[in-house]
This record gives structure tokens, C-alpha cells and sequence, in this order.
């Protein structure tokens, strides 16, 4: 579901101000994300060297060995330490028992029982869980649990009681619009598996491309993909690796509408006569599937039934948004069976589409999962709202008796910061919900739409953040101190890269190859205070295609720019020590200082590189931050008032220097503002 | 072949030392690499932009096309800029025309013509070649030649007829010892064509792994490989996606030693009862198949079979080294059929089972391909000799009309500098073979043993120093300035990272996980100037075994560490400058000013740290080689001479920081001497 004709509902939501608050979080001063819903601590510490050594007890099996055999590499990799190798006898000299109850279910479900227990003592550490899933959560706690002193690396003594809040914790990736390739999916498999996601929504058709192989209709992956699509086997591949790590695998085919890519090779579905060629533009486009004509049904039915054979989840996603129903308007033959069957609109006519597709899944054993659109009376209680539209529309479902999960406020690919993601909770604390009614919100997706990411890029769009998402949906709703958040994201970042993902690391590289050498230290200067505009502003302000290069300055740029959050973080400081204007003034200075030098060195830069002269201004325009910020603080040092006027014409100063330049922006403008006004109410 | 028991030969070579070439150097100053056999330059620029056009004159085939795609995807992500798909008309309006006269051979082989032809003007370049595969080398030719200037990016003015001296420019990946990923072997395929290496020599037996599947004996891979293997579907893709960029795949079943994990499932072979279980240690072993049983050469009739049917290389490699026969000696069945046949010692039987191989080959149309160990005269001359012994072994066995490779000087395993592999030749200027002789001297391999890498690391050993063997393996014998090399080695390497290689972002990112943390600055300042021990020490120094983790500081650390390249060019420029020292001097006093604070702030993190603790002695010494460094310059600066022990107690100093821990040694020693040396030196 994109969102480009509703832009304010997602606007209003996803800017919301994060409060902090009001009762004292219980997170505790641990690395652990997400929190879990029970911890309590004590002094001792499990020593861990390299005789450390695990058993099992109770159920075992080729899952459970298999996710004990990561952890402990995981563990080796970073204690630097050879341990040995299988399982030890379950005994007092055994340092960590693992006790699964049971297998849990076959295929990963939303019924699944992933609650896990950990206690930690001098001697011995114990997790124990009814399924072999909630061992699993419980080795990634483990692993963030993982500290070091003096003496070496420890697990600290604490008993914790964890079980996620919501059943529905997920990640989509849009592989439709650009292709991801399998080490991209595994390598976010197992970033979800860290922060305990349980649900990969997989996004395989979409105007721009049908990605994954169809033997019963071989045009559509033939004809709709440039040859970039995922065959059945790869599928499969990615299944069975998902299921390892105790993640579902929803697929989405998106229609009515979004399907240009399946009319390349079969324009006889589409509701005009084609033909059709892939779509190479972002945005919202009329090819819909004709709903009026048995054959589509048919031809629904037969690709359907392969496709239900081929992922075995109980619920299959049919998207189902978007569709303006533009080439229905036009069509004489719609528009005779419409009046016919006394369909009244095309929403009416979507919805007896609706039908008949709930028809086929059932057949299929299949629950049906759908946009926010796919809402009607008659459709039964077992069908999933996916809501882009919020939790109002959610919360107004689940009156009515349908399953829901929320993914707006989760909209990852607009490049808000993490805390702005942090605060939608599915069942906030003022819901007027029911209990009852609220067990039917099953949770939330985070959405990865896919117009402006590549394989080399992916990864620094989806994480760290969503890993704040990931804890809003399993952690306790109390758990919203957003400081804390941001201490403990950029812990779990790190561990993350561990897992081959490329966020942190790609962007240097990135530098490298626009500036054609080692030496990037303006530009990342420049790069670390801003981000790529918001929202859908992107293309509007540079349009590309999707066969366009990402490789420019803006797609090495990310969300949550670090050091405009330090630089945020110390302006806070040093007008909060007022009148002193001691705290982190020199480090604020340097920092400034710093902008003017980078601003400066850039332009030789520039010139060498064309491929960056795009923000040639925005170069300009960071020694200028620089120059205004040490003014300000320089007043605010010597307790001077600043001439007249001054306030005034740094202000439209600092407003010029804030404009966006290759859709890219400053994020250090209000920090910048703050210094200013500042300075301008000294008292003489 | 490994050389463990061969030490001095190998140290003599590879540790040569590099002299310049007497006459100059022809090398233009452009970042070609490697240099084509002739170029010649003119004023003209031909300008890209966004309407760059490519059209294909002559033949075209389904791998030319993939090749142009490639190339403008590269050109598109460097420029960012968004190109038209697809192929222009063959016009004055289209800026490259691509010419290939030929599809070249359907398996891509020795005897491939890879010469291509380009002529840049301000209006339009010609790429023309007699095949597909030099188009292919040309179109990389054409990626390095990109350049800049204020204007944008542009092709430069040249004519270039370039072709290679050697025809078997390898890379040997050892993927047994520790496996790698399908991604690695591509990532690599690619930055061997980047580089025009043309053979991909697949190490796929070793004692600690058999990582191919057998569907004849999938015992071997089932128990032989932890199932860590290629599947033969996996074979075929890397095969096929080889031979898209023009490499060979050359693949290696190292017997009758280096063969434990055949035994594992196969104990009947062994020349001992077994049972057998995959090695885990580094080193020599005395498993071997056993020559002498009818049921064995049964077993490899079928097995190479197999193999010879899904490599359609024309040569296969029997490996054959470092067979020490002591399970032969011990075996008296071995024994009475070695008296009955009157098979004098171990290496007549040997060459006994090496003539039965040959025959299981031939029968499958292949030739064979051994090291220096199999030259025997029975043998026919189209074999082909490896030589890890050298060029005199190589030029013997020329003499005698065999074909040969070198290895010797390029087993870039041992991180030894890129300068050390730039100077061995396969044919030396002073060769005694005649031009006939020589033309037997097919070319060389680089040799990646994989005793201590991981896909983490892996790239790190290969790149970038491997471009300098394959310019010494394609350029002609002249080109030997290793100052000009390096730094051409520097953009190259920049280059590869577009291809997805990690040996530069993967240093970082494996020291943020040693800490734990964002902040490496001191750590990167000591790993910058130190390098892992050289040769086989590591494994003497820092015992591991096959199944640790390779994590460790030492593994961050790459040959060639920049620091101390950078170090030792500004103490020679330094020096130079004498009696004025003015030169690079506060560039040097800088360097190791960081090195004083980097090694007292190393203190605290290492504390924090137990994974780098044993790096704690090379942190004090690092703020010990600054304070000495500083010292000798001040003495030099002010023109003062030192005490009169003061060249005496410091060089002891010297001496002492010099020491390696954790198998990591300073290579700035030589320069930090030098200083005091020169400030000994001071007359008053």
C-alpha cells in the first residue's frame, strides 16, 4: 500500500511528537532490544571463556541445534574465543542449559507460543521455553545480554520472563519495485530473528515487476521482470530459512490494481487492451486485472493454487489498494456487467473482486490479508485489515470483529527518524478498544516500499530503526523512553553488521566511489548533518526511474543522521547549562568548526567530482551553519548582547542556508536556530 | 600446494627485493591496470553524459550484450548519471561503438584471442576486437579510463592495442579449508575480469574439506564437508557466470594426499584402515589414497568422470603435492606391490598413480594439470606443470617441453606486499629458455590458501594486491615501477568495491564489533601500521584451528597496512631533505603525535575489551615508536646532536616495541630506525 493520494493521514502520524513518558520506564540499563516484558538483576556474572559449554534438555531438534550452533558462533566471533564444539552432558559444569518443552508448530504460526525464560546465575545460565521458537528468542537475549569487564566477557546474573505483546511483529521488503537479491533477504532474516520480528511480508508483484516464477503462467515472471525474479526452489530457500529462525513468510500479490507487470505477458486480464510494457516510474498507475471476466478468475484460481501450494502460511496477502478503477471507468463491457449485477461504484465492484477471490483462497486453506481497502460487510471474521490508514481504522475493524495490523507510523522508506516510529503503539493507552476487541489487533509491519533502494543500499533504509518498531510491537506499552531507545539502537546496530548487513558500512563506500578516492572526510562531514527530504518529496524534487544508478550523495545519506543527533544532544546541554554556557561548549565549537572546514574543502571536491556537484551549495551552506553557530556561541561565552538586528538577519540566514539541494536537507537547522535565539535575548 | 616444509625456497623468492627498472618505466599516468601493451594519448575528450549511447557493430551474442549491460550499469553508478537502455543505431550520433569481429570459443580457453582495440575521440570511441571476451577486457579498459574534470566525466583521448603476454592468468581460491559463498566466488569472479585475470582455479579437496557435490559418491560431500559444499547446480552457475566475463574455471581434486575428507566417507581408499574425520588443524597429513588397489582407480575412473562431465574446462588439476607417503611406508600390502612391480620408492609410485590418472583424464578429453611434484618423463608433453618451486623449476621443465605455470612469489596468503608479488616474472628478463621454450611458459596464479580467511576476510588477502600479478601476468615485461603501481593500486581497489568486494569496509566494520562501539580511532590508527606476521608464523604464533573464529584484531589487520606505507614515504621524503628537514615534517611529527595518543588511549578500550586485550603490548609500544620518532626529529630540526648512548639505548627501544604479540608485528620499524639513525648522525 503507498500512500501518495493520502499523504496528510500519514503526515499527521508519522510527524507526531514523541512525548516522553509520564510514569519512569522500567527499562533497565541493558542493551536489550527489544525490552523485555520482565527483568530482574543481581550481582552475579557468568563467566564466559573458552571452555564455555551448552546441553540441552527436553525436546531437541535439527531447528533448535542448528539455532544454537549461530549462537555460538555468534559468540566465538565476538570473544574472539574457540570453544568447542557440540553439546556437553547436562550437568553442573554445563554453563548454559537450553530446555525446549517442545517443537512447537511445524510451520511458524500466529498461534505460536514464543514466550522464553532466563536465569543467570555465578554458575550456570538457564533458558527454557515451551517451543523451540521461544529458545530462539531467548539465544538472541542471550546474545545482547553478552558484556565484558577487566577479567573478560560475562553474562550478568538476571532472571527474565519475556513473551512478546502482539502475535504479529513483521518486516515487508517490496521486491517489486527494485529486485533484492536472496543474500538481501537472508541477511534481513536474520537481522529480524535478532530483534525477535516473527513475520517476513513479502512483496513479490507490483506495477514495475513480478518477482518470483509461476510454471503454470511462466509469462508473468518471463515477460514481467527483466529476468529478475525469485524461481520456486529460491522460494523455497527462503522459506525453510525463515523457518529456522522462527519467522513466517506472508507473500503479497497485489491486485486489482498495481499489477501492470502481469499484463506485460497476459494483457488478456487487464480491464484495457494493452499491451503493456513494465513500469518504470514510481507513483500510483489505471492497470487493473478485469473483474467482470470468468477467465480472470480462472486464470486467478489456477496462479493462486500454485502459489498456496508453494508458501505455507495460513494467510496470503492480495494487497488490494490503490486501485482508482480509472481503466473500469472506461471500459463499456465493466461498465454493462456492473449495471447489470447493480454494482454501484467501483469500490462495490472491488469488493465483489474481493469475493471471489476469498473463494479461491479458502479452497486453498488460506486466510486473506489485505490493505485497509479490502474492509466489507460481508467478507468473514478470519480475513487480517492491514491498515496504512491508522489505528482509528484499525481499532473501528476490530469492533466490528476483524483482525488488524497497523503499519502506519511504520512507513520506513520516508526516512523519518526512529523516535517518530518509536511512539505508534497498535493499541495505544487512550483506546477505547475492549479488551476483547483489542486481542484482535494482532500487531504491526514495517514497510520497506522499494522505489528509491538497492541491494547496496536496502539495509541502511531498514535498519537500525525498525528495530525500534520491532520493540514497540513486543515490548510492554510503557517501554517509550525514546533517549533510551537511541542508546540502545546504536548498540544493536553494531551487532547487527555481524549478520553481513551493510547499513554502517556501505556508506563509505559509497563516498569512496562518488569522490573517486580515500578521502571522504568533508563529504562525510557534510553527510553525517543531513538526510534525504521526506516523505515523497524525493522525486518530486529529483526524478529518477527505477532504472536510475542510487549512488548518489543521497542514497549514501540516511535517516537519523548522526551527527545532527550529537549536535542536538549538545545544543540541548549547553543552553540547558545557562548562563555558564560551559557544558560541551568546546566540543560544540569543534564540532562547528569542523562544518566550516568541511564546507570549505568541499568545493575542490566538487570540481574533481561531478557526480556530487549536486551539493555544492549544500557545501556552502554547512560553513555558513558553522559560521553562525560559533557567533552565536561566542556571544553566548562573553554574556554580549548581539547588535540589533542581528537576530533577525542571521535568522533568514540560517532559513537560506536550510534549503534542500539535491533533495537532501540539513537536519541541524533548529539546533542551529536554538544557538541563535539564544544569543538574541542576552540581556545587556 | 602448500610449502610448509619448503620455507626457504618460498622466503628467498618472495621475499625479494624490488628494484626499479633500470630503463623508465613506459607507464602513462593514467589508472590503468593492467598496463595495455601500447597506448598513446592525444588532447581530445570524448564528454558522457546522460545521453551516452553504445551501439554493437558485427557479431552480437546473448554474452556481449550481458557485458555492455554490466559496463553501463558501472558507468551509470559512477557518474549518477540515468542512461537509456538499449543499443543505439551504428551512426555518428552514438559515442561507442562496440565491434567484435567473432563470437570467440563457446568454452572460454588458452588459446582465446583476448586482444582488443580502442581509439577514443572528442566524438566518439571504437572498442573493436576479434572476440567477445576482448571486447569484454576492452569495455574494463573503458571503465578505468573514466575521468573527470569541472565539466563532468570523460573518456580521454588514446589509442590503445593491447593483448596479453601470458594466456593463463589465474586466481586460485582454496574454498576447502574454509568455505566460501557462492557470493564470494562471484564477487571475485568479477573483480578478476575487472583486472583481466582469465582463469579461476577452484581448490575443491583439501584433508579439512570436500566441498563438491558427488551424485556418483555423495558420501564424499555428505561426511566430508560439515555440508559445506557446492551443489553441481551451484558449479554450473559459477561456471557459467565465468564464462560470461571470459574466465575459465579450472578445478582441482588435490591426490593421492591432501585427501582425509575423501575418507571420512570413503576409508576403503585410504592407505591406512581409518576411520577418518575431517582435519580441523592446519599442516601436512599423512592421509593418501592408496595406489596400489584396482577398487581405488575404479572409484576415480568414476568419480573424475563425473567431474570431467560438469567441468567443461579442457584441463582438470590433480593437486599432487606434498604427499608425504608415510601411511605408504607403514602399509605392507603398499610395500610388496611397490617389490613386485619394482617400484623403487614413494615418488616412482607416485608417478605410477599419476599415469593411471592420466589415463582416466584422457578418456575424458581432458588434459591434466599438477604441481612441480608430478613432472615425471613417462608423462605426455601437453600436461601442464603448477610451479610453486619457481622459475628455474618452470624453465626446466620447459626445456624438457613442458608446459608450465608459475605460483611461486604470488601466494598471497602469506601477506606479503603487492610489491613483493609485482616483481617475480614467469619469464625473467634473464631467462635461459629460447623464444620457443619460453611460449611453453603459459603464465602464473595467484593462490589464495584459506587456512585463515572467512567470506568476512577472504577479499582482504585477495584484493587489491592480486591486480599487481595480473599486470605482471597481461603487461609487458617492462612495466615494473612499483611506486606508479601502488598508486594506480589505490584507485583500482576503490574500483573493486563497486563489484560488492568487502577487503576495505570490512575493516571497520570488524573492529566497531572487537569494541564494541562507534568510536575505533585509536584502533584504526595502530591497525593502519601493523600487519599479520608473514609466511607461516601465525599459525606458530597464534594457534587456531579450522573452526575458530576468524575475528581477531589480526584478522581486521590487511597486508600493505596504509599507515605504514604513508609513514615510510614521508621519513624517505623527510630525510631527503636533510639538512633542512623540512619536508613533510609537520605532516610526520602529526603521524606520530596520533600514534602517542592512540596507544594511551588504546589502555581504557582495551580494558573495556577483552577480545583485543592481546593487542595491550603493541598499544604501549605504538605510543613508544611515536615518542622515539618525535624525539629523533627534534634532534634533526634543531640540528642538535643526541647524547652519546642516546643511538644505543634508543635502537634497543626500538628493538623492544619491534616485537610482535598476538602475531601482529609494527611495520614502521624500518622507518622509526632510519629517523634515529639520522639523528645519530648529527655532527655538533
Amino acid at each position: 500500500m503507498k500512500t501518495q493520494r493520502y499523504l496528510p493521514f500519514l503526515l499527521t502520524l508519522t510527524c507526531a511528537v514523541v512525548v516522553a513518558a509520564q510514569e519512569p520506564a522500567p527499562t533497565p540499563k541493558l542493551n536489550l532490544m527489544p525490552v523485555p516484558a520482565s527483568i530482574e538483576f543481581h550481582q552475579e556474572r557468568l563467566r564466559i571463556d573458552s571452555n564455555f559449554k551448552v546441553a540441552t534438555r527436553g525436546h531437541s531438534d535439527a531447528r533448535l541445534q542448528a539455532g544454537i550452533f549461530r549462537f555460538m558462533k555468534r559468540l566465538e566471533g565476538r570473544t574472539v574465543l574457540t570453544m568447542a564444539p557440540g553439546f556437553a552432558p547436562d550437568d553442573q559444569m554445563t554453563h548454559l542449559i537450553i530446555h525446549a518443552q517442545g517443537p512447537g508448530k511445524s510451520i511458524p504460526s500466529v498461534s505460536e507460543d514464543e514466550s522464553y525464560h532466563i536465569d543467570i546465575t555465578n554458575r550456570q545460565a538457564l533458558l527454557s521455553a515451551p517451543t523451540v521458537i521461544g529458545v530462539l528468542r531467548g539465544l538472541e537475549t542471550l546474545l545482547q545480554l553478552l558484556d565484558a569487564d577487566r577479567t573478560g566477557y560475562f553474562f550478568p546474573g538476571v532472571q527474565i520472563d519475556d513473551k512478546p505483546r502482539f502475535p504479529w511483529r513483521g518486516l515487508m521488503i517490496d521486491v517489486a519495485r527494485h529486485f533484492q537479491t536472496m543474500e538481501v533477504l537472508k541477511r534481513n532474516l536474520d537481522a529480524m530473528a535478532a530483534v525477535k520480528l516473527n513475520v517476513f511480508h513479502w512483496h513479490l508483484t507490483e506495477d514495475q515487476g513480478f518477482r518470483v516464477e509461476s510454471k503454470k503462467f511462466p509469462k508473468l515472471h518471463q515477460l514481467g521482470s527483466d529476468g529478475n525474479f525469485f524461481t520456486q526452489e529460491q522460494v523455497k530457500e527462503i522459506i525453510a530459512y525463515a523457518r529456522d529462525r522462527g519467522i513466517r513468510v506472508v507473500p503479497e500479490f497485489d491486485i486489482p490494481g498495481h499489477s501492470t507487470s502481469w499484463l506485460v505477458g497476459h494483457p488478456e486480464l487487464g480491464s484495457a487492451p494493452g499491451p503493456y510494457t513494465i513500469e518504470r516510474r514510481p507513483g500510483i498507475f489505471e492497470p487493473a486485472l478485469d473483474p467482470t471476466r470468468e477467465e480472470v478468475y480462472k486464470f486467478l484460481d489456477t496462479f493462486l493454487s500454485e502459489m498456496a501450494g508453494l508458501f505455507p502460511d495460513d494467510y496470503l496477502h492480495i494487497g488490494g489498494d490503490e486501485n482508482e478503477g480509472k481503466q473500469w471507468d472506461r471500459n463499456p463491457a465493466i461498465q454493462a456487467f456492473m449495471k447489470q449485477k447493480g454494482i454501484k461504484d467501483n469500490h462495490a465492484l472491488q469488493a465483489y473482486f474481493n469475493t471471489r477471490l476469498l473463494k479461491i483462497l479458502q479452497k486453498n486453506g488460506k486466510k486473506m490479508i489485505g490493505w485497509d481497502e479490502i474492509l466489507q460487510p460481508e467478507l468473514p471474521k478470519d480475513i487480517v485489515i492491514h491498515s496504512w490508514r491508522g489505528t482509528a481504522a484499525l481499532a473501528e475493524a476490530a469492533k466490528k470483529g476483524y483482525y488488524g495490523i497497523l503499519s502506519n507510523g511504520y512507513y520506513i522508506d520516508l526516512i523519518h527518524p526512529a523516535s517518530s516510529h518509536y511512539a505508534p503503539d497498535p493499541v495505544p493507552a487512550n483506546t477505547t478498544l475492549t479488551p476483547e476487541e483489542a486481542k484482535r489487533v494482532l500487531g504491526g509491519e514495517a514497510t520497506m516500499w522499494a522505489e528509491w533502494v538497492t541491494p547496496e543500499t536496502i539495509d541502511s533504509r531498514i535498519w537500525p530503526r525498525t528495530a525500534a518498531i520491532a520493540e514497540r510491537l513486543w515490548s510492554p506499552r510503557e517501554v517509550t523512553d525514546v533517549d533510551d531507545m537511541y542508546r540502545r539502537l546504536g548498540v544493536i546496530s553494531i551487532q547487527l553488521e555481524e549478520l553481513g548487513l551493510t547499513h554502517k558500512k556501505n556508506r563509505e563506500m559509497m563516498m569512496r566511489r562518488l569522490v573517486r578516492n580515500d578521502d571522504i572526510g568533508p563529504l562525510r562531514t557534510l553527510v553525517s548533518v543531513i538526510e534525504p527530504v521526506k516523505e515523497y518529496r524525493r522525486y518530486q524534487m529529483r526524478p529518477q526511474t527505477m532504472l536510475s544508478p542510487l549512488t548518489g550523495v543521497i542514497d549514501a545519506a540516511t535517516p537519523d543522521a548522526e551527527g545532527a543527533r550529537k549536535f542536538s544532544w549538545m545544543v540541548k546541554e549547553f543552553l540547558g547549562d545557562g548562563p555558564r554556557y560551559q557544558l560541551y561548549q568546546s566540543e560544540l565549537s569543534q564540532m562547528l568548526s569542523e562544518w566550516q572546514t568541511a564546507g570549505a574543502s568541499l568545493g575542490p571536491l566538487v570540481d574533481r567530482s561531478p557526480a556530487i556537484r549536486e551539493i555544492k551549495p549544500l557545501a556552502q551552506n554547512l560553513s555558513q551553519l558553522g559560521d553562525i553557530g560559533l557567533e552565536a556561541i561566542s556571544y553566548l561565552k562573553l554574556g554580549m548582547p548581539p547588535p540589533r538586528d542581528w537576530r533577525e538577519t542571521t535568522m533568514v540566514k540560517v532559513d537560506e542556508a536550510a534549503k534542500p539541494y539535491g533533495a537532501l536537507e540539513f537536519v541541524v537547522v533548529s539546533g542551529v536556530k536554538q544557538l541563535v535565539l539564544a544569543a538574541a535575548e542576552i540581556k545587556p
